[in-house]
């Protein structure tokens, strides 16, 4: 049950990074929705591996097959499978994990949870897992058309933006290999991300996402809130330390007087520190949110480790590595935004007469 | 079915602040389980409002009154249903809203996506909804007793600890009306609510939660990750807006070299910047995360709204209502906790042969 | 997890024979519905025990309590709670029970499966627990008021009606203590519970109930097919042995040649051996099923049986019993009826564009 | 959701006939859980068409091959997906269908539901699905190696065994090709199959299904009662009209004092009246329950159609069709019962201190 998400829009995904094949299912996307191939591939493409000098140079292909649920290029009704088959493997460079537990992995807790654990190329809990996010998510996104998702980075290790980008440019976002949207900035973040690659480290970072053109009534409280939903559905991405939407945090250090968002006239409201959302529902506003991310476990320089009987170990990371995630992992942010927004949108349906 | 939390621990809420009652059904704990009648009423009173100065003047008796799944003092394996009545009901008090949206609220969005609203009281949207997750959580806890889940006070508005306390004590939280682990910054907090109280205003404020003794293998990747569902739990309470865990938004700040954990030889780690999970699953050390609670919307000051018609208006809070909910929601914080921790043990207990 | 049945409109029902009540929580019906009081409880005095000389001489006021989720007669879209709250409690009937296991009877098996059990009144395997499913059913019912969900007894023990009664006249079943269509075997019927009851035995017997203005397209494959889920809730009330729907077992004898439901030009069907369903989807003709109950297991004559010891001891039924199930059953299917079809109904509301 | 069957034990299947592949996701496998591939290929050689001179003559390899999930030939406590490619594809034989709906088959209904369907061999419609099924229940079956699952056939049209075998033996059954537990019915069967096939007609039939050492303890009350689970998977089952349980409706004809399971002192019953289950929750008899196929829609001889304009055609069936299920639905019974009892087991041990 853990591997599916959704409630009348399921996406059940599968896969080690080692194994066969990465894939999924989306069951409940309703007939007659236009599959938008090439925006999947598009979308692919974006999380991909090997996409310029500051992601892990491992090549993967990632081009997904489907095997079910589209006739003539449009959704049945029935479950969409596909799969994404691992290319491209080296699991040699894993064997010397094989007894050994890499520190803020989820080696020694996979172990400890399962008596076992695929070891090679981290197994289920590897970050080519989201592939299988990415497809499930522009499929979702083809069922709301009018709502646009837009992700960015905001930050990478201390450097940020000097503030929230609320009206993002996506072709902005994509011109710059950090896929932020301030041009600026873009060459700060790389040149953070090259300089800790090359010391063998990593660094974390934080990505946004504003949604826009989502109408008022999207959510359903009380434990399927609109943003507890979304928290979740960040949460589940590899990395991720941290959410909040609105104003988050920072909301929580304000006064009523300063925090509540005034009316128009046209039931707009004159600020947004709600983001969008009021009691769990959207309200019209635009919803942003934003996600942390922790730096990559995994180093390219030797590190104390343990091993299986507990005898502690140097170990230096093989393997093909990101000094970063966020670049790849925007349209993952943007991919599960869409799975919860379609679900929303579904459930919604219900209550119109 | 948004209105029930779990996967095989379950507990469905109903309830309209000023309804016949508030109340709950708690499906799937074991049987022969010990009810902690004496428990739950201290964490009820704990919950309540009018304990004290800094919290609303509104009395509620806030009994429960259990109406299934117990004989003799002991679970029977079947449901557990729950009733706390409503008492001290005052609906006159938001007669004025009967027609109102209030900024900020769920007024607005409720009607949205209803067509029509319970505008006595907030309706669903109060947080008088939480007595129900109060008993849930509680009954779950009782599963697992030898989990420490300990939440307080971390900040009131701008004013906050100096630092994460790592090993909170119950008794020297619950000696101050606000629920802080340092008595020093209790009376700061407790000043500051008390000045915004007196200008009609609110304040937000937040809350760490740490738990210990929780044994390595607890979480269920991908989807319900052990983070991923405190996240959903935690923004499903009403007023939160933010949740990190372990080293969160700080965290990525950070690089990799800095934020790992190494691993003494007995397993636990030197640092727990991963707050006790990896993978999304718990590792054996502390879990800890972070709650934001934006400020109340009610204002007892006027304020600028608006009506169904379109037409501005001036609004002054009537009702009586908290000027800071952290306070209150401490046991919130907890009781969601026990019940995510619970359900997460029983599905762990599938796994082991 | 196990008392909650629906898959977008949830009921979970609570409650054991002799606690506090017996109550349900409907979740999922959309707000703005009329809530239809009257019709509850004409359905829950069909339901309820000491109607007539051929029910159990029990007398339970059977009224139903709202708890929540509706306002001035509409509902709300939130959870609607309700009690009935169990009087007429003898519970000293049941203490030669404490300790013994009746025949054909849960007391062993829920003993066995919970390591204890509630003995008094038969607990939550009572049948008093369907209650809570005629108010969620008849809830559920008035969202779909063109469709018309007819029960009635076909057969008591040996005796059955000479054939189906495709258009049952709900006056006409009303009109007899037993609910059958036909006021001759009425009489028949009554005879042999009169006589049945008289020797302290009881009778099992047979259920159909008839559904028209289904449109098409109502059910969802593969798992949950109309059929699918019509047994499933069938086969969820006490006492149910089986089920069909179509032609049935009596199918199963056919040659295609004969089975085939050949279209008429409006896409009516000459004959209706599929029971409405095809594919499991409605097809727009009436769905229709037989439901199979075994005679009740508590007699009032002397039988042998065993207590926790494994001793054989003798037993003869106290507390008040039915001789026979079905008149008072008929109500129960209508409910589950209602409660399937109403949330293929919201379903289906997904797949339309 | 509709495609994904089980609680904490899931199998979500995809595909249609002439789509890419047929396949499933099972999650909720425990880790360490030895892979049973040469009883998954076994099985699958069972259900497979062109087995004999009674199955449609089309032939399909059937070979299942493994995504992930597993690792060493164990599994891995994530999900395992699995694929079975559709060869021998002949689609061509379907295009007279595509604007036609067929009498008693899914095409006017998937139709109305969806509007648009796959018209090739009978798209998601299509019994191939099944495949995925015997995959997903042959690996649930090595959870639960203890339990002895038994189905064979019981009546070919009007024929039937004389009596319920319940000690069938498994060698008996799959010495002919019919599958029944009685070597000389088995002739007879066989032989008005065959007579059937000539005639260009279909016949429908029963399966018995008996199930040994299940221990007391399993199935869920109120709503997930063992046998509502097992009517569940049954009658979701393609052609599939009718269920019962122990004395089925048979047991509806008698009376209580004839009816009851008298017990022995080890606490079995001197009869089975109750098929091994009281209250919804098995008590260590055997399980047995039969279920009622009608005969496959598809004629290989001329009959009366319609058009999706409402014109009358004449219709004769091409393609490879069965004249009987029923032999090659004996291993499809016996996973979806294996599914249903691994799940149930699974979920007891959540009870078990």
């Amino acid at each position: 049950m853990s591997n599916t998400f959704g409630r009348v829009l399921r996406l059940t995904t599968f896969g080690e990074s080692h194994g066969e094949a990465i894939g999924g299912v989306l069951d409940g996307l309703p007939a007659g929705v236009e599959i938008p191939f090439e925006e999947i591939n598009r979308q692919l493409q974006r999380r991909r591996p090997g996409q310029s000098r500051i992601t892990t140079a491992r090549k993967e292909e990632d081009k997904v097959k489907f095997l079910s649920g589209i006739l003539e290029g449009k959704s049945l009704g029935t479950p969409i499978a596909f799969i994404i088959e691992n290319t491209n493997i080296r699991s040699a460079d894993y064997t010397h994990l094989k007894n050994a537990y890499r520190p803020s992995h989820a080696d020694f807790t996979y172990e400890k949870k399962y008596g076992l654990r695929d070891w090679r190329g981290g197994g289920r809990a590897s970050a080519r897992e989201t592939t299988a996010r990415i497809v499930g998510g522009t499929l979702a996104k083809s069922l709301i058309p009018e709502v646009q998702i837009t992700a960015y980075v905001y930050a990478v290790g201390p450097l940020h933006l000097n503030k929230i980008d609320f009206n993002p440019n996506p072709e902005v976002i994509d011109s710059n290999p950090v896929r932020t949207s301030d041009p600026e900035m873009a060459k700060a973040f790389e040149q953070l991300i090259l300089e800790t690659k090359k010391k063998g480290d990593t660094v974390g970072g934080q990505i946004i996402c504003v949604v826009k053109n989502i109408p008022p009534g999207w959510g359903e409280p009380v434990f399927d809130k609109l943003h507890a939903r979304l928290a979740s559905a960040m949460m589940s991405i590899p990395a991720v330390k941290a959410f909040e939407y609105g104003s988050g945090f920072k909301g929580s250090e304000m006064f009523g007087s300063q925090h509540n968002d005034i009316f128009n006239e046209d039931f707009t409201t004159k600020t947004n520190f709600s983001g969008g959302i009021q009691g769990g529902i959207s309200n019209g506003m635009p919803v942003y949110f934003r996600v942390g991310f922790k730096p990559v476990s995994t180093l390219l320089q030797p590190q104390q480790s343990i091993n299986r009987q507990g005898e502690i170990i140097q170990l230096k990371g093989k393997g093909r590595h990101d000094p970063c995630v966020v670049p790849r992992a925007v349209p993952i942010v943007e991919a599960m935004t869409a799975l919860v927004l379609a679900d929303m949108f579904l459930l919604q349906k219900i209550n119109q007469p």
